[in-house]
């Protein structure tokens, strides 16, 4: 057999017949192996039929069969699988060939992999896919990051595999190293985010209004018209209006407790990690947490009282209306946060990350894809710099106009007692956001008071007394002369 | 020099010198020793003149001081100092014998040297130690966990050596392995959010009244003489009173930037993982994050408006109550949340947790110290086995009479636009703790509908279709016989 595929791929799971299948599709010719040689021949024999596919049966084999640079993908399971194969895979690879891990590895992971195929002379890419299965035959979000000579001989076949969105393919270079598999990460925290943020307006429609599942989907259909319009808003419509074979809505019967895939957490460790803010995500875990201590919920409301909701006399439209834009704008808030993460991530990790191609990735083939991230993309297009999406002129204004709504959802949602802890944190995170100076000039204080842990003064007031960069200490009890003598340090 | 000392401790820097004056002072005679021993000739001419102190220059001979079962403590940089003095220490031991970490260790550490000592037949005691110098010098808190075997034989000195509330000492036995500086940093977690929440209350009367900090130190005093009555209501008063060199408060001046020491940081991570809730101490750690971003914040208080606070025209007395009973629901869940994370920790770490012991060990000699944690005492004292403390009757009764003006609270503060991330997931959380049915059977058919994730039926909805255990999954669109045809996964 001469070296006649454009690409190798590893792992003939569901994901990875249909990526072959899809790569075939786009014209590429794909050779495929599995450790498990007989799932080789029965997919030869059947999907692969007659398409651009060969088959090899040996890591040797495969590795015979590309062309150079050869190009494999790995798609088996994140962990010791991978190691396992990239051991396999470099007795058989010349200086300059490409590794690409297509699984769902932990970016750490990638980061140490592409760091020791380098000093070999390998190029390791880790690359984010979403989309499951569907995305993999048709076009799922990519996103590539590792050692940036892959990129140029990559390019092409991930560009056309790709989703495409008016024109434009779901996958760009993201950045060095784990930066591909960050990127996915913080995808699915995003995601997270996004379920949580829509999991809270179902609620409040059927707790405070007392709506049935018919019309927060008629609600949810018109959402999906206008600013809101995403994947994730049309399959909620699908839900609310699924009925189970009594014609009961089936959400109605499903158990409330919510399992997580660990990304979310991922995400929310990332984020204390870097000591930035990302508090919409976190909220989105944590109530994942809170759902599934079902059990004890149960016991709670039996004995936690709280207000009784009364029939709401104002504005219905209005406060559906309301609504809409407190989801709109906490979702701003969530993505801000996610791409302030990105930003810190890039400085720590020291990688050069492309913004508007990681929101343009995300605007089709994945979960959160909406046209919302289309906008994502124009912002950080027109300013590749951009420090902050909020400081983006559309998504100010977009902010704004959404604020009065907003704060009213809030104000009511506390006093009925329904539980807004996405739309809350998004509100009180911008709020503090957009706050000059915030109390925590009296957090210092407590600090300096019980552990003398010092403070800095601001700006206007330095002087011959307060230098600038200098730590200051005050004996605050004016007891003794002491400064150590009544400190406390927790 | 014959075996005359009671116990020894490692580390001569202020912490240390003052818990071996203390101890000496009830009445035990300990043996000293540092590694740069000019240390020890100094204290032992100075500070320890004639107390029952002795010296030594040697880890040998600071082992041949000791009475058997040998008790050494350590209080050293947390890290490799560790590890090394406890090799150091091994040849000079026996069968028995035990040794104690005083210093701020990451609990893994403890639960690592616990099972390592262990084999070797020596004892390790983890002991978290709050108070600082202060505390260190005339009672600290003190929290030992580790080898059970070890407690009878340390009980005596720790708890004479602790601070004393009501005739109790705040040191009791903790549990297991790691259980003790496990538990020191559940107690800064919670120390971050009781921070937060007082800076919360802060800003609102500031902004929210335009009070100043000389009439805002006089609601927090009469706060003080309530149900608020703690170390940190305290010191925030004299914080507020005090006033620099030309008359203006010094709060007013100091940089709004908190630096944090990782340890809140550490219990927010490990609720993660342990996948429990703990939304107060999450969000004070990320307000401390926001805080820190001082530069990019005063950009966007340029350009991210908000609403415009108009005098209130409310009643001002009713609010400030409204006030106080928010931050003192708020402090109810925090605590809650902390013992719900230390529950969970006990079954997942396998230790049999002291939670009376606990409550009563933060009563005081610690920053958190109050009045409320006698009140928590009390709850655990009644029920050892009690399941939340929003399920005692008098935190039940007290988190009932705070809901409506918490409630006001937080509405109002979401109308003038001043953040409130702790006040604020707190409500969320007690409002989702205390509903039977949440909205994650929404999110639960968004994972199923897009990534086959399955789903589970509640119990009234058993059926033959429906078994109990049943994973069940759907396919939502109608579209097609295979139901994995149309599945995404993230």
């Amino acid at each position: 057999m001469s070296a006649v595929a454009d690409i190798g791929l590893i792992g003939l799971a569901v994901m990875g017949q249909n990526l072959i299948l899809n790569m075939a599709d786009k014209g590429f010719t794909v050779a495929a192996y599995n450790r498990t040689t007989s799932k080789v021949d029965h997919f030869l024999e059947n999907e692969a039929k007659g398409k651009s596919i060969v088959g090899a049966h040996s890591i040797e084999e495969l590795c015979s069969q590309l062309k150079t640079p050869r190009k494999i993908i790995l798609l088996v399971k994140a962990g010791d699988a991978v190691d396992s194969f990239i051991d396999q895979l470099e007795p058989f690879l010349e200086k300059g060939d490409i590794i690409i891990d297509g699984g769902n590895s932990h970016f750490p992971d990638s980061v140490r992999r592409t760091a020791a195929l380098e000093k070999k002379g390998l190029l390791f890419v880790g690359s984010g896919v979403s989309g499951g299965e569907e995305g993999a035959r048709h076009g799922p979000s990519i996103m590539p990051g590792g050692a940036p000579d892959a990129w140029p001989h990559i390019k092409e076949i991930f560009q056309k595999t790709a989703a495409q969105v008016d024109g434009q393919p779901c996958c760009d270079w993201v950045g060095e190293s784990g930066s591909g598999h960050y990127v996915k990460m913080v995808h699915n925290g995003i995601e997270y985010g996004d379920m949580q943020l829509i999991t809270e307006a179902y609620d409040i429609l059927k707790r405070g209004f007392g709506m049935s599942e018919g019309e927060i989907a008629a609600v949810f259909e018109t959402w999906n018209k206008g600013v809101l319009d995403s994947y994730l808003i049309e399959i909620t419509t699908e839900i609310l209006k699924y009925n189970d074979d009594d014609g009961v809505p089936l959400v109605t019967k499903i158990l409330d407790s919510a399992s997580q895939k660990g990304t979310g957490k991922w995400t929310a460790v990332n984020a204390l990690d870097l000591g930035m803010p990302v508090t919409l995500i976190g909220e989105a875990v944590f109530s994942r947490c809170l759902s599934s201590i079902k059990e004890e919920r149960v016991r709670a409301s039996k004995v936690l009282g709280g207000p009784q909701i009364e029939a709401f006399t104002g504005d219905k439209k209005q406060f559906i209306d309301d609504l809409e834009q407190a989801l709109y704008a906490s979702k701003i808030v969530s993505y801000a946060q996610g791409f302030m993460l990105m930003r810190e991530a890039a400085k720590e990790y020291k990688w050069n990350l492309n913004y508007s191609g990681i929101a343009l990735m995300w605007r089709g083939g994945c979960i959160i894809r909406s046209v919302f991230l289309g906008d994502i993309t124009s912002a950080y297009t027109k300013n590749p710099n951009l420090e902050n999406l909020l400081f983006d002129d559309f998504f100010n204004k977009a902010i704004h106009k959404a604020q009065p709504g907003w704060r009213r959802i809030i104000a009511q949602t506390a006093l009925w007692g329904i539980p807004t802890p996405a739309f809350s944190t998004a509100l009180s995170f911008f709020d503090g956001y957009r706050t000059e100076r915030l109390p925590a000039s009296l957090l210092q204080a407590q600090r300096d008071y019980f552990g003398a842990h010092t403070f800095r003064i601001l700006p206007q007031f330095y002087s011959d007394k307060y230098a600038e960069g200098q730590d200051v200490h005050v004996n605050w009890t004016g007891r003794g002369g002491n400064v150590s003598a009544s400190t406390y340090s927790a």
